[in-house]
């Protein structure tokens, strides 16, 4: 039997052959969630534009409040989005939060410290002052949140609301990002039947319904996929040789689950072979031992290129997990994100794991209202159960046991799946 | 000045006024990611549907293979997908995982633990037999995973890639899911301008980008909401109240960001006013302070209902927080999910916040390569570069310090934003 394959092993291996897409597009910020920079946004201006105010109050000059009790006319009305004119020496400015501080004044006082006075010729009325202010204070400085020239944000960057927000913030409505990579989705073995084709009552003997299609789209559109489905792979060799050339030519990548364990009946591992090529690894990770990777050159010039095979284990959570871990990061820096393992944190377990396994395991796992891990209790790879009960898994070193209360290491769902 | 409004109280007050969207609609599994089951999912059938093995090998009786070394005639091959007959006795059946197991057959055993030999009549050869079978090994049983009449997935389900493999697997293709709220959202501010309409060096002082809609349009959308941008507010009381009685006739919800501090100049507060109520409350979180919840009267029939009215602050980072801290619970809970208040968890603090504050706090963090959280260095409301920066917040009470190494409470961005 082959030795089994690390999983970081594994990971870096389909990293080094993870070559970013090169093609920009440019899309506006709406509809940029989810998508990866391939550009650096530098920032035009500087935030805030000029000194503004942080608090409602009065905009002084210190020199002019020496002590609490100064009554000050009000020489203007400066509300946020308009200008104001240089602070008249002797008076105060009536000022609003966001509101540029006016030329001249050098401190903000809180309306709370201050005491609205009727009266005064231009009907501004005057203001009494019940604190001396110090330079500077309440002031939001020019440039304190971005500077002009700022690398706002840095290519390779994955966009989530916040940094639709951050690129809007310096004028950015448009975009430039990766494109989506292209998938193609193949299910594989002829025990699958498709939900909605056969109602329960009516399924063969040995039947089971395609539940990882589901999942496996899913999980690929909240990556910014592009996913052609082309269903269950065709029970000829031909016809799956034909299926695979068509879907190498435009797309970027090849993913089927099912059909890559050790002596399982199947069209594709030889299809994949006759075009390209196909390395079978066992991973040591439990659950998702089996998993291939390959190529299939594209046909046309030479400058076609390939589009890369994935092939994961039939079971659904190996299939969900050995996505989660290996396919994601893949699609990620096909789109150029640096960063792409998944960060796990430390947390308590709530319950013991006394067998350990030769290989490193994954056990579902929820937050339970204390704020350790419970385990579910049925760590099967047969169904999605445990994955649909749990809030992550516990990233377990292989030959490792675990009792209550030992510090373990999390992967949020949550981090996984988006 | 107003009594500070603690933030529990606050959801707790909303969410009273949640009343969950009656209707249902039903989708494809392909298009439910994201959506809230309206509808418990029960299996119709058992998962697996019978005995199966979870080994490629051999199905035998025990009581065939009293000791190592025995030698069985192989009386037929059962892939997964097709369904074998009763195993003659003084046999072995080749079997391979998920293929069901062979009436009569109580054990598997694994292909490492035995030897094919080539003869015997029929072609299929014979097998020697190198372990003693325990009676149940490697099959996993009938509705081990699923029983049949289980609730698999329960009404008030957010599905995620994983409910919808689970859903699946049990034969659904189609799901009841509450339908999409329906957001009108107004933007509000006479600094406001939108990005792409002024150049950055054309922009008049005082005048600041809208950079809040992108964010909040975004996170909506997470949510699973249809969005309408109304863009910003008419700048006259008699078009404000025309819009936002335009609104109200076709949204659940209008939510809108600035205009709602104390003595902001504003046309959304008196409009909302004139058309419905509006509690304006202080609350004791920082960033985040003011806060307005409301509701206008549908015209039309008794029957029409009132659509919900939120302002937000203007300070991007309060408006981003008190959006995931209290919008995303509200529109979660009008789609009828039950557990809508986001999980913090423990992390190490390693950095110091040695000034405590009056308000609950939410620092902008990140994980760092030792596992402990980092503090971004600018904590103002001003920009969003803190939460673009940072992957969660620490969740501070009021009146605390924090030291380093302080176990504190954090939580993750991933999770308020999915």
């Amino acid at each position: 039997m082959k030795p089994l394959k690390p999983l970081d092993e594994a990971l870096a291996d389909l990293l080094t052959r993870a070559v970013p897409l090169g093609d920009a597009e440019t899309v506006t910020s709406f509809d940029a969630d989810g998508r990866v920079l391939a550009h650096d946004c530098v920032s035009a201006l500087q935030v805030p534009p000029e000194d503004n105010s942080s608090m409602d109050g009065y905009a002084v000059r210190c020199a002019d409040v020496p002590s609490a009790g100064v009554v000050l006319p009000v020489s203007q009305r400066i509300p946020a989005g308009s200008a104001g004119d240089a602070l008249a020496p002797g008076t105060a400015a009536r000022i609003f939060t966001g509101a540029p501080v006016p030329a001249g004044a050098d401190a903000i006082l809180m309306q709370e410290d201050c005491e609205a006075l009727p009266g005064a010729a231009d009907g501004l009325g005057q203001v009494r002052i019940n604190t001396v202010p110090k330079s500077g204070q309440w002031i939001r400085r020019a440039g304190e949140d971005i500077t002009r020239g700022a690398v706002v944000l840095s290519a390779g960057t994955r966009l989530t609301p916040a940094e639709l927000g951050l690129a809007a913030s310096i004028g950015l409505h448009q975009l430039q990002v990766a494109r989506r990579p292209r998938v193609a989705l193949f299910s594989t073995g002829d025990e699958l039947v498709m939900p909605g084709e056969v109602p329960p009552e009516q399924m063969r003997p040995g039947a089971i319904y395609n539940s990882n299609r589901f999942f496996l789209r899913a999980m690929l559109l909240r990556l910014g996929c592009e996913v052609t489905d082309f269903g269950i792979v065709p029970d000829r060799r031909e016809a799956t040789i034909d299926a695979l050339r068509t879907a190498s030519a435009a797309h970027d990548l090849i993913l089927t689950s099912g059909g890559v364990s050790v002596g399982e009946e199947d069209h594709i591992k030889p299809a994949v072979e006759a075009l390209g090529t196909l390395e079978l690894w066992q991973l040591a990770m439990k659950p998702g031992k089996p998993f291939a990777y390959g190529q299939i050159p594209r046909s046309g010039n030479d400058d076609s290129g390939a589009a890369h095979f994935m092939g994961l284990p039939g079971n659904p959570v190996s299939s969900f997990l050995t996505f989660a871990l290996l396919v994601r990061p893949f699609v990620l820096r096909l789109q150029g994100v640096k960063d792409v393992a998944p960060q796990s944190i430390a947390a308590r377990a709530d319950f013991a794991w006394p067998k350990a396994d030769k290989r490193r395991e994954f056990l579902r796992v929820r937050h339970n209202a204390a704020g350790g891990l419970d385990l579910f209790h049925n760590q099967s790879s047969g169904v999605l159960t445990s994955a649909a009960w749990g809030d992550g898994v516990v990233d377990n070193p292989a030959g490792q046991t675990i009792a209550a209360d030992d510090t373990v290491r999390f992967i949020a769902f949550a981090e996984l799946l988006s």
